[in-house]
């Protein structure tokens, strides 16, 4: 695929090309080569490691076990590790049935499967829940973190109507990083979270509530409408996204 | 009407017309009595005070200086005091024209007009707000509750972002018998304020804000999914409906 | 936690420390000491009673009941009263197995154990509902505010459609020091009262009804939108909020 | 227009057709009539009062002045009344001067052009609303009514917040066959007089308010919920459709 | 009741106490008296037949089997005829085991019971629907309308999309003195229907659709905005509603 | 029914007529002859082939297995092809079992029974979409698309996040003739695709996501505004939409 | 840009290169040539008009006149016809004076500079519109779509309240290949229109209406749930859209 | 303020306090001490840059410009830097006056006044736009980033309808150690970036559009469904916020 190579390496191409090395006609399939492996039901995006510096994760709902299954195989058959969000314990055992070494985090509802060995990322990342009823996605967070090398403390059940349970935690906030801030309701506590501390706020609402909570909307509109700066929102219930952003965001530390 | 005299005030009546001192048809005319007066335009509701111990008090916007000024006047006429809320300079003019005791609360937007002395209340009102701009609707909050004879502290721009400004005044906030908090945004202030005091708190959230704060939306549901437990919301920007309430809930202290 | 001790013990405390009384150490321990318990996946709020002077409850909803009993268990183990709403009945069998003098509120939805007996709080809530399907919620702000020591007047299903239902039962409606009125559909309850009454209403809106009820946006708004002074909101289906408010309310009389 | 025709007029126009009277290419013409007349920017529907029983009536929104002049004059010229909604001053001035017996009713923002008088109604439609600001949406249902011959009492600022305002008028609103309910804020009044009176009730509600009014969106939805019968609700602000649902109503007591 | 009593009846009893045929606290008793009756969880409104003319109906939705039985055997014990909406199989077994005239009308999830024969109103009743499955909506109206005595016609399966089954069945549209629309989808089957007759029509959105449907909110928001004159609307699938309003508008005729 | 016949067939009935060849009842029968066949519970619109070119569908979602199974019999009695959407196995046995060269297209979820061989359809319709949760809403499209003659290439998941993948289809792309482009979450892929090739594109948004997905709007508002040309929507999920538009957008390719 | 180039071109720049025809360099530049010029504010799409065979078209909303003066300069500079759309009489008063063939569609809203003669298109697009008020929007597409060559019926102000005026154009709608649709208010047009023909219907929404139009979102909900086959839709008031995708779908007619 | 020292100053207070070196009573006062300066309408956060790395930004909407330079004033005062968002050139004018070092970035909206160099933060951010309507809020993006010492390359008008802009432009996006994507309309921009680099992506809607973009609630929706990963999302509009996060972004990389 052009659009993902690198100048040098377009460059490089066409030299090879003039140069009587690589014909024409291969030098345009290496210029379309399908970095991505159709499943028929599926286009398995092989390249997003290398291009991206992380490999795809396979988002569990919506899909049958059999297909989590086959995508799994494949990934791992291409060496990549692999970690399966809204998973169920059916393809958990499907899944561990063809790939042995799969692990299943159950409050996080997701499946790992390391291949190879993860590089730890420096620095440290902070999950912080508001209440137990928000543990899954904080877990979701937390796993994807650690599957990518980051190094997790978790902080859970500190919202902000016993704002004191937060603040004795405070030393433990401000060595991190990064911190990941999981709330529903009212959405309170990435504010109250990010004015205390210098680090960056990834900020996710869970549809913990009812009522007026509408699934998670109040939460979000509260986090969006933030009057702290240094703070960054994904999606409702999105654990995932967030533990992903706060791995990404420590490995700039280093690069 | 009927409906809202007391069961001791029915039975006089009754006794009344069995003693011959009063016609059935005057029973009827006062058992009927239009206790409201009719200027066309609107049906001035003057037994309010006397049925639900405050004065009708009359919103300013959607109507003209001109229908302000002669509402004002027939309220001063039967001697109660007034109070104009979401008001302009054009209309403070028309009604100081003609009441001139008339008061101009520019940053509360309001008019009042003291025709007679207000017993203070016991107790104390704080009113809070999380910034700047929130004002407009704290200090109509706070009028209103003065109107009604309340001892109202104010301590505004205490915001989330930085807690620390609210918690260094909370020795003020622990010694209000009832809390107004005032906060557009994320509205998160309330909830802040509740699990930190005893008192109750209502909470008022402002259009303050721009984008996904929707006209003051986000900072509603905020409060409404509050996980703060003491804590009732009023319709955004009502500072109005905040003071009226702060005073009925301080007068009920000894009643 | 220093921001929840009064000033005066924080001078008492520097003052033993000056004497010598107390180690630096100790002071910092308990200035920081945590008053919340952590469970793994709770973080109990063990001095929210002291602090604002009421006891945490359990939500129920969205936790096992496991989680549940496990809670109860603590707080009643610290010689708190234990409320637990939004529960159900394997979760009331879990509590009182362990807790065996729990009492199962089944109309409300509530457990309660009542450790020590609460003082009865001085003046009466009435608690007024519009229709049968308004129960539950009803039921669950009633149970709230007798844990709390309330006295509790139930008038149930006087919706306004039959506003004599209403009217003829008045006079309780008046001897009550505030009033929980909770209202699905059009929720046009709360504002008839409030215009009959002095005292203070809690309005509750709940999601009964169907189509453009938008389960209980309908109702909220309405209440929200009340022309009538002396009225503020709580989350849609929230009777606890409600209960507890006016409980708290009732509690400011003589404070 | 074929679609229109009632069949016994099909019948008679074929029998013509095959009598000889009528030939094949004129009854063509007459089954597609153009019973419409194009203006270019618009396409008058003068078919309307045969087919429907009453005149199309000029919507003024969003039309030029001279546009709603030139349709004026088209309609008058054919003979009809001419009645104009949400029109402004400029627009009256130009119907004025074509149509001198033109009226500017100004709080309804409307023009009539009586070109033949009407004939009266039986029954007698009440026209109530909560408040003064609602007054432009009742005037508009008024002059309505009245346009199409009704007889209307108008019953201003009634709202629920003091409901023996309401209760004192109570033989006037048993007194009309229809009863037109124009309310904003929390929209309760048509529930209460739907559940006072056995005619039906057509409620309108209106934009006046703010916050979670939502520009009416709250008494919409509390109209559309009301728990009593005999209740049908048109768009906010839509005086000018209940007015004319109303005088409707009252032309079938005769049919 | 006084507020539901008419004048003459006021006068007449405050003439009995003048004359010393009935005493001040009997006098006080009738204008007070009960004319709801109290099971606990519902109180029935005994008099709304007598205030409004229509006897109360039972909303089936939200109530158990039970509490319909009951509510069910006291309005019979009165001599009401009932009429139970949102009803189910298991309700309609415990009914009919204690009313054995009761009937059940599955398409509409309706049960009657007719104590006394109901008279037959003037004037015929049109219900049309948009598509099949708007049928329990549009049987839900005219169970109700019949059960009030009136005389329909069903007209069912005509959507827009092929208007021409419409137009095939106009005789029977025009012939009706009102007619109720029912429909899904994008609504547009009322403004059809009330652009080609004179009678009054009564739109009743549905839930059916999908996606952007937004469970009836399209349907609901497109009948408000119709263009066409002489259409008012009820709630989402309130087909007892429209039922309702259809046979109050047909009672109007000779009233 | 007139309306629907073109202008040279009534031309040729009337002279008909004038001939004394068709009596004017007969004719008049003609005009308004029941072009859809009344099963009671449906209105079956069996002229729309002749008068859209398409035949009726069937929306198989809201009807029981017989009614689809009735409606069914009665198309293909009439020579219809048939396609039910939206469908179940259960109903399919039942169709089966009448139709038995009925077809099931399990991931479309849809059920054709071809009576008469279909015309090919000249062009090329690529279906394409973002991921694998799309499939059923992709192949609805497909499924509909080759009923009716269209020659179908699939590209599916392809989605944005991995743009390579979507190029490496280019040519595939730019030698549809219409594409239909399916996709949840974002909702960016048609966009994209629309900014690349020359063809049309027909945008399905899916109510595949989560959270602040809101069941498809997101994706939905996403697809209304698209910045790119030549791209309409239509609803959320819906495939059969997509596909039949495709359909007759080829059709006008020879018309 | 290599992405935008069809493999042929690719193969023969490839082709070049090897036989020394073309440096590397060269060909590197050639494959990431800036197709975009660089404007500072604004990145011109000079190859949208090669890439997907039509012009780049200029939003003047939220543009300066000189920005819009600035585009059409460097526009028409290349040779390209210029359209631009949501401009007002300054921004035409600058084109013009640069580039004097400039043309005004007032009641459109638009702008076109015609550099080069445009090639018809075959076949016929009839524009519909609901009422005098949509009339800005179908003229944008009427304008959009006669710019790109296509041949343009106008049928104005044939809403559904009076459908006579709509069949009675049905000969001219018939002999369309596309149909575009413009409503507002309740949206039902687009439906009807799909109803009674054989070509593709592009359904525009308007934000004519008031209350609960919502600025256009009743009328975009009808037509995305039209119950008619054939129908797609555009954002609401984006008449350029709709034209836009009526010439493309006819240019497909002979491709 | 005891809650934002760190552990060990409260250490070396209270060991002061112990040594005599500090009196309680002093000791208090600065464990209380006022971080805060109130203005009375404002409560600046002086501690802000200590606490959290960063100075407060005075937010500009909704202040007069008279408030805007007197807290200015103030923080310019106690010698922090000054950034002004969302300002007015009277605001600089009156800021300018007092401040004469004040810079006003006119397209960005903002205000600087920098009273002590900034130390260059390491990395670069890129910020990207969609379209030129885009740029404020990039600007104001682009000023907030540089304020706080970011090295800013700005690529804008590179939306998705032409993606060879963006990937035109791929190498300096890849050199890019945060980006930032501003995009209004469909919002497709973000993830198409993220989708193609390693780098963590700010994403920031714009109510750039109109009709069904709803004031940029669109775009919102869709960068928060995004199906890249390492995507996180602030307000619509907020650029500021977008910049500051990309600031504190790049400071992580050394700290």
């Amino acid at each position: 695929m052009v659009a993902t190579l690198k100048p040098s390496e377009i460059d490089a191409l066409l030299q090879a090309v003039r140069d009587g090395q690589v014909s024409p006609a291969d030098a345009r399939a290496r210029l379309s080569v399908a970095a991505a492996e159709d499943l028929g039901f599926a286009t398995i995006d092989h390249s997003r490691e290398q291009r991206t510096g992380w490999p795809e994760v396979i988002f569990g709902a919506g899909k049958t076990p059999e297909q989590v299954a086959a995508i799994a195989e494949r990934m791992a058959a291409r060496g990549h590790n692999v970690l399966v969000t809204r998973t169920t314990p059916e393809a958990f055992r499907l899944v561990s049935g063809r790939l042995p070494p799969a692990r299943h985090h159950e409050a996080a509802r997701c499946i790992t499967v390391e291949a190879a060995p993860v590089a730890p990322l420096p620095g440290r990342v902070a999950i912080v829940c508001a209440g137990t009823s928000d543990l899954p996605v904080a877990e979701e967070a937390a796993v994807t973190t650690a599957f990518q090398g980051g190094n997790v403390t978790r902080i859970y059940d500190v919202g902000v109507a016993g704002i004191h349970r937060l603040l004795g935690r405070a030393d433990e906030l401000r060595q991190a990083d990064v911190v990941v801030v999981v709330a529903g309701m009212e959405g309170a506590l990435p504010s109250v979270v990010a004015g205390l501390i210098a680090a960056p706020v990834i900020a996710v609402p869970t549809s913990v509530g009812y009522g007026a909570s509408f699934q998670g909307l109040a939460a979000l509109l509260a986090m969006l409408n933030s009057c702290a700066a240094g703070l960054a929102v994904v999606n409702i219930d999105n654990g995932f996204g967030a533990g992903q952003m706060a791995a990404m965001l420590n490995r700039k530390r280093d690069s």
